[in-house]
This record gives C-alpha cells, sequence and structure tokens, in this order.
C-alpha cells in the first residue's frame, strides 16, 4: 500500500487541486475579475467587511491546521509531516459533504504564537478545524481561538473524538440496557481526546467517570496539567483505586484512548456483566476485539475500519462544518455536539452488537448532520 | 459593470474552488486518501521534510497576500477590502499560467507581526506573492521574508511593476534611436512601485534619473524614508529643480507611478524631442494619451486597457511564478528580472508607437517567460 500512496499523492502534487470558477478569455472577462471592475466589490467590502464572506473564497473554505506534534499512531512528525494528515482531512470534507478546505501547517512555537498568527489571517477563511496538536496546548489554543476569532473553530481531536464516542455510546448503552446517564465508564488516555471526551459524557449526564492516565486513576493530585486538574476536581463520583488493572473492577463501560494493547482478557473479566468496550487506539485497538469478544464482551468498537462499529471521527466532522457553514453558526458547544451524537446514534435503523454505528459510507449522514446543525437553536 | 461584478463573485463565493483530484468510494480509498496510508507518507516526510513539496499541496499552490493597505486607485480598504483583490490576481495566476494560488489577507499589524505569521506557516505553500502592501512598510516585508524564508517571495508592485516598466521602456527606446542607458528619465511617484522601478532601470544602466515624489524632487534632505534616501545617495545624476515643473525640462522619459492628472501639454512642452510617457496611473492616467500626443509625444504607454501599449502586470507574474516552480528557484533577483523584461519586450516581433508591449491576452507570453526563469542563472 506505501508505494500506491506515494503515487497517488505524487500524480497531482498532493490529492487537491485550486481550480477557476470562471475564465478570462478577453478584456472584458479580465475588467470583472480584476482591474478595474473589482475597485466596485473592495469598496464595498471596506465599507461592510462582513461581506467579503458573501463574495468571496473567505466564506466557504476552512483551513485544516496542524502542527503535527501529537498525529495519531506517530506521535511528533514536525509540521510538515502533518500536511499529508491535513490534506487527507481536507480531501475528506470535499468528499463526503462538499465543503472545501485548505490544509495548513504551522510551524511548533508558543501557545501565543499559534493563536497570534490564525488571528492575523482569520479574515482568509470561513472557519478553522485543528487537528493533531498536542496536548495540553491544544486546550489552551481551542479555548482562546474560539475567544478572539469571529470564525467557527473547531478541534476533531477532542470534539470530533467526543461526539462519535458520546453517539457510540448511546446506541450501546440501548444494547445493554442501561440508562446512558447510569453506566460506570472508565477512560483510560487522557489527553485531548480523553478530557474532552469524559467533559462530553459529563455533559451527557454520565456521573460515575474514572479518568486514567500513564500515572494511574486521576486525582486532582496526580494531574499532568491544570485541564485535568479543574476537570477531576468536578467530578461526583469515580474509582478509588490507584492503578487500570485494579480501577477497572465493575466498570460497565471502557474507552481506549490511549495505546495498543492495554487491556486484556483478565480485566475484561473483572468488569461488570456484559461490559462495553471502546479499543480506540490506531493502528493497534486497547484488545484485539476477537480476544475481547472470547473474554465475554459483546458491545464493542474499535478505531479500526477492520472490525465492526468503527467509532471514527469523519463520521462527525464533514456534515458538522457543513452545517455550521449553512447556518452560519460560530459556536461549537456542548449542547451541540451532544445533538450531533444523538444524530449520528439515531442514523443507525436498527442497532445490533455488529452494527450500533453507522458507516463513514452511509449515504445522507452527512447531510442529516448539516441540517440539525444549521437549524440548532441553544437552550 | 458594477452588478456584474457582484453577480459572478457571488454565484460561487468568489471565483476559486477547491477540487479533489481523487475520489473516495470506499473503505480502500480512504485507507490510502487517510488513515492507516497516510502514516506512511507523514513519517517519510517527517524524515525528510523538503519531501512535503512533493506530495502536498504545499509544493504546489502559492499564497498570494495583501493586508489592503495600499489598493491601486483606493488605498487602504482594510484587510477583508483586499480579498477581491487577492483573489483576482490567483484567479489570474490560473487562467494565463496554470499556477494554483489561493488568496489570504492578513491584519495590519506590525511589520514584525507580518514575517512572523509568514515565517510561521511557510511550510504550507510553494511560494508567497505579496500585492497591495504600504510603502515603506513593503520595503522591509520584501526584504525580510526573502532572507527568512526557504520558498519565493516575490511583491508584485515592486517587482512586478518594475520588470513591466523596463520592458516597456526597451522597446521604447528602440522607437526613439536612444541607447537604453542613456536615456534621462523622471519617475514620478516614489512609492512601492517608483522606488523599485527605479532600482530596476539603474541595475539596466540607466544612470539619469529624476525621482520626483510629494515633497519635489528627491535629495537626500527630503526623502520620506530610508529606503528612498538610500537609494537617492547612489543616484548619479539627476535635475537640481525642485518641482516636477522644472524638473520635467529636457527629460526624455516621464514615468509616472503617481495619480491622475499630474502631466499636462506644457509639461511635455518642455521635455526632450519625441518623449517618452508612461503614464501609468490607474484608473486615471498622469495624462490622457490623447492629449499627449496632440503635445506631440509618439511614444506612449498606460496602465489602462482602454489604449494601445497597456504596461500591466499581468505580462510578468504568471510565468514568472510558473518559471520559479517548474525550476524550483527562489530568488526573484534584479538580474532575473531583467531578464524577464527582456523576455516581455523581445515577445513583440515588430514594435511600433501603437503596439511595443505585448497583449496580456498574446498566446504563449507566461510560458516563453517561465522557460526562461526556469533555466536562468545568475552570472
Amino acid at each position: 500500500m506505501d508505494e500506491k500512496v506515494l503515487e497517488i499523492h505524487k500524480k497531482h502534487t498532493g490529492v487537491l487541486s485550486i481550480k477557476n470558477e470562471i475564465d478570462i478569455s478577453d478584456g472584458d472577462d479580465l475588467a470583472l475579475a480584476y482591474t478595474p471592475g473589482i475597485a466596485y466589490l473592495s469598496k464595498l467590502i471596506q465599507n461592510q467587511p462582513e461581506k467579503a464572506q458573501e463574495y468571496t473564497v473567505s466564506g466557504k473554505v476552512i483551513a485544516v491546521v496542524t502542527d503535527g506534534s501529537a498525529v495519531l499512531g506517530l506521535g511528533n512528525v514536525g509540521a510538515r509531516g502533518g500536511l499529508p494528515i491535513v490534506e487527507g482531512k481536507a480531501l475528506i470534507y470535499k468528499c463526503f459533504a462538499d465543503v472545501q478546505a485548505f490544509p495548513l501547517c504551522i510551524k511548533q512555537k508558543s501557545v501565543s504564537e499559534f493563536i497570534q498568527t490564525f488571528q492575523n489571517i482569520e479574515y482568509s477563511f470561513a472557519g478553522i478545524h485543528l487537528e493533531d496538536i498536542k496536548a495540553p496546548e491544544c486546550f489552551e489554543i481551542l479555548t482562546e481561538l474560539k475567544k478572539c476569532l469571529d470564525i467557527p473553530v473547531y478541534h476533531d481531536d477532542q470534539e470530533g473524538t467526543a461526539i462519535v464516542v458520546l453517539a457510540g455510546l448511546i446506541n450501546a448503552a440501548k444494547l445493554r440496557n442501561t440508562h446512558l446517564r447510569k453506566l460506570k465508564v472508565l477512560i483510560n488516555g487522557v489527553g485531548a481526546s480523553g478530557l474532552a471526551t469524559a467533559k462530553l459524557l459529563k455533559k451527557a449526564g454520565i456521573t460515575d467517570m474514572t479518568l486514567v492516565d500513564v500515572n494511574g486513576v486521576l486525582t486532582p493530585d496526580n494531574c499532568l496539567n491544570q485541564f485535568q486538574k479543574s476537570f477531576v476536581e468536578e467530578l461526583n463520583g469515580h474509582s478509588t483505586a490507584t492503578e487500570l488493572k485494579e480501577a477497572i473492577k465493575g466498570q460497565e463501560v471502557f474507552i481506549g484512548l490511549s495505546e495498543g494493547g492495554v487491556l486484556d482478557e483478565g480485566m475484561i473479566d473483572m468488569m461488570a456483566d456484559n461490559p462495553i468496550i471502546f479499543a480506540l487506539a490506531n493502528p493497534v485497538p486497547e484488545i484485539d476485539p476477537r480476544i475481547a469478544k472470547k473474554a465475554g464482551a459483546k458491545i464493542i468498537g474499535t478505531g479500526s475500519s477492520n472490525y465492526p462499529n468503527q467509532i471514527n471521527n469523519v463520521l462527525a466532522f464533514p456534515g458538522l462544518f457543513k452545517g455550521l457553514l449553512k447556518g452560519s453558526k460560530k459556536e461549537v458547544s456542548e449542547s451541540l455536539q451532544i445533538k450531533v451524537a444523538q444524530t449520528i446514534a439515531d442514523f443507525v435503523e436498527e442497532i445490533s452488537v455488529d452494527h450500533f454505528i453507522p458507516s463513514v459510507f452511509d449515504e445522507g449522514l452527512a447531510e442529516k448532520i448539516a441540517d440539525v446543525v444549521s437549524d440548532f437553536k441553544e437552550d
């Protein structure tokens, strides 16, 4: 496959192109598309700057941005190493939702320089999709950009993952005949995705949640950063164990956003009956779904297309951003994220242990999400 | 025309679009275009960062950038007001030379923030075309970006204008039977374009040059900025008059990069016989070419398509940047600019007073320039 990947990316120098929507065949065309005709439009926008979004590509093209510091399964690949990732995401936007996106990478400097850079060029884009930026920097970058920019800002590793995990969990809870809010949940891996997922599950009503990171079960005393700490301090119920191997005892849900192989049969044995296993690490899941099945788990999702129930961000972001643009919305609030998760969950007509989350190729999913987002109103 | 301009820009939200070069129809496509296939390419680029230019759009898409601070004929229209201008230029790149360009605007902050911003995102682009940034800021921005970025940086108002004026002057000198280097030249308007043109003419061997700006004839004592000053200090010969009205006496060439109507019949009378008049202000030239003709001038160029001999940057930049990309060249040196000017001048098969500069619609011009630039070697 590796040679094929190089071949398709080399053929057109990337997988996207910029095309002209009008031609310039003569002086009349040139006068309309450039000088002197363009002066009228420039003056119009000078007086009503927000009109730029109606008449220039800044109203339709979003930037997909990475600094390459935290690529799933690869770690820090450098700014340029992140370019194929963001171009791939931009391609997905186009193919799955007809959203136009341009891939950008930014050098790894300070958080404040990251924010400053996008403040400076924000008027060029209709929105910003952040991708594969390491924690804890990504928390501050997302929060600050949302605050200081006038366009929607979205971090796929945080918000996208949280949405699709919740979508899966809504249907998994039904399969287990447990009310979503009553689920006893353990999240292993509390980076960008893990923390955002924990927050969204809490917002969705789940109260019993145990967070496990490299230092063991998170308590206010062993957090890696202020973002983990302030969340953990607000949690009501969680395991009093210190290690994953003990904390797993009696849990009804395991959500892995960590690394391959950290969960084994014995640990699944210790969980509550009929546990829900989301082993989402890529490329190698926390536990091979076949082994999880042998250990008695039936409701299993992974991040890979090699197994049933792929819990993949592609389910969420193309439709979500399409809806933001369609509805001229700026905020990707937690309420909106819950609504999108519910929409994804509801898209599966008949749920079963082999099929409780849609396929990314299901026709109409992105359109459906876009409509829901576009029409969404905060309570 | 104004309504038509709005209509064509509104129809597609701008005049450009981002298209996909490959489709994603199934899991196999997704695996190649995104995860897991993309990991191989990311790792390759992590180890050889310069490979990003072979496999991602960063190797073919240039950024056309403005802060909207100095738009020809309009002045400061604000960052967003500049967007239709840079999108128009990007469209011209595509239509005239099949170069892919993305329009960006940057907020008007400090020069150092401008530079920092593009240092941070330079890896996303194959080159940077600067546009309509006011003097003297643009001088420092261009110089510094050329120094600190690894991709070609070009300022159309400076380098593009200098090239096309020189191209016109090469042929105009032939029509006047004067050696280019011997021409006695007055440049009115010493902003970004005027100063860059003066520098390139000097590099091309012209020694007798008088520069006139808002304070009259430039001397080291009345310059508006250090950039004018350091150039004027190096000039060998120029008029000792203080005002345009006196300095024009005996000049063989008038190059106007100033504003409409500053030249009149009486002033042309005072010039040498058979003067060369480039009245390049837009939309209103320094003198109406019909009046200049009545006053005895025969060799006349303007910036407008309404008259013969339109001296327009579109002649230069599409082919120039195509050649830079084709030849993997970074430097837009003055020697290269002279070479491009000569190429444009030579493109007119039979020169006459009515036709001494090519039309922007002449077939093959951009290709010819691209080949010359791509093959260019510094002496």
